[in-house]
């Protein structure tokens, strides 16, 4: 990538920034505060930088149509935050205060509901084609947390039921960014869907790879108490391969845990091979996510995208 | 209103909850149970019966699009519900056990939002304009909750805070119902903006209408314990209008109140010519509603609207 795409990222990341307050913008000044809390958390805004480098990846240009459609999905994905936390009761979002800690979960839910029907405004002014895409793949993260509610504490969970859930609560998400940048770009429909397998595939290794961490990294790594899905009941990849081991974790699971029970099935989880067989699955979608580049070979864009992938897996036990 | 005309009604009626059960089928199952639960406890359809007789009042054909365009607005009621009775932590809903109590906290807030979800999706299938008007009102339906709230326990709340209020989370829902079956049957936009007009003049006096019901009816005339708005710190217009007379009764309120207290606050507020006054209001509202309508002096559908109207005020006080 030359130095005149660094320079345009940056660029584009400001322009990120500024859609994404400008959505957020309300009559009533109380509710922006709340709806830009997260916001002015900062993040590192991959939704709406694979929508923009999707469009550039087909040669389009970076109209503000394009960062605006990437904004719809981190809207989408913003106020799924606000919902996640009241559900989980979570103090703290980002290393700041959460919403449901500090305004309450009543707050907390209106909020969200708010981020998401800006998001959809958005999207209604991009087309009807954008408009359904978005509502549809809020759809589908709504049926992604549900079926992670449902089977929580469930060591029967199947690997089919963590692949679809993923797909649905993270996956779509990166799906719908690439597809709805390259639909407002214009690219032609055999592009559109190339770069619509590309944030579908990455969005699966992303959060197997956040899962695998999430049993393997350090509290100072992480940022968060190491084994919080494990606390919570989420039984990700690592944890299924490794209950279908012979180790002894199927008894200490199916139920909340905590302290050194919590050490003991960490442990467990961490020396079956599972971790190792988990990023092997998630390698497997980096590949894929690389392969659906293929048609975009000398574009910038597509670099940049590219290199999304390897960064996932900067932060892994090698 | 002809014979003919009420025997479509109940065709429309039932291809309304024929097009409600569509809406929330989800891959799913638990899902779809769970998004269904407050549509099987049944209800009055009035917004997706006002966008039925809206587009019939200009002429229009009552198309599937006309009926799915009213159900996009009860969805989006129907997912504020949910996420009310969260909220409120209500036990109850419609007689029947509320979606938190039954199934949680967390599976009520994201089915709510895959009910908006899905109305996000029947609007974007019916064109930009309507996938846009839906997402605003979404926004103000927000807004006006989060005002609300902001304002509770507020003896200073003014009273067009309160306007605003009730404009944003009952009224805009109204409008947009009427706006909807009016732009899906391609009505000319004169018949647009006064059907529009009439929505949201009708939802103006119905919840001023429901204001004044909770502090004069009794428990078995509304189905719940009277003065409920009251002990959640939201004061009415009624009850605005009483705390600018010389009753007492701001004295006795600006925090919450039950038994004794929460009585002898009804009593001032039922005592001082306050219900009176909020009841002009809210035929003042309804008298701009019929005027509306005026365009469609020799239509069913416009009848079926004045009706409705009508209807407002036969539970209230004489």
């Amino acid at each position: 990538m030359g130095l005149q795409w660094a320079s345009s990222t940056e660029k584009w990341r400001s322009r990120v920034e500024e859609a994404l307050r400008d959505a957020v913008r309300s009559e009533d000044a109380y509710l922006t505060e709340v709806a830009s809390h997260l916001i002015l958390a900062g993040g590192k805004r991959v939704r709406p930088m694979f929508a923009i480098a999707a469009a550039a990846s087909g040669g389009a240009d970076v109209t503000d149509d394009v960062v605006r459609g990437g904004v719809a999905v981190e809207l989408v994905h913003l106020g799924s935050l606000y919902h996640d936390d009241v559900i989980d009761e979570a103090p703290t979002r980002r290393t700041v205060e959460s919403v449901n800690a500090r305004w309450g979960n009543l707050t907390a839910i209106l909020a969200g509901d708010f981020l998401l029907a800006r998001a959809s405004e958005i999207a209604a002014s991009l087309g009807t084609e954008v408009a359904g895409l978005l509502a549809a793949t809020i759809g589908r993260l709504c049926e992604g947390e549900v079926s992670e509610l449902r089977t929580a504490y469930n060591v029967d969970r199947t690997e089919a039921a963590y692949f679809s859930a993923i797909e649905g609560k993270t996956a779509s998400l990166f799906a719908a960014a690439c597809r709805i940048g390259a639909i407002v770009g214009a690219l032609p429909r055999e592009q559109i869907e190339a770069l619509t397998e590309f944030g579908l595939a990455y969005g699966m290794a992303f959060q197997i790879v956040d899962d695998v961490l999430d049993v393997t990294a350090t509290e100072a790594e992480l940022g968060k108490p190491a084994g919080h899905d494990l606390v919570e009941g989420v039984y990700t990849l690592p944890v299924l391969r490794a209950l279908s081991g012979g180790n002894g974790l199927r008894s200490r699971l199916g139920a909340p845990i905590e302290g050194d029970e919590l050490d003991a099935a960490l442990t467990a989880v961490r020396t079956d091979g599972a971790v190792d067989g988990s990023l092997d699955t998630a390698r497997d979608y980096a590949v894929g996510a690389i392969s659906a580049l293929d048609p975009f070979r000398d574009s910038d864009g597509a670099a940049w995208l590219r290199g999304a992938v390897d960064d996932l897996f900067a932060r892994v036990p090698v």
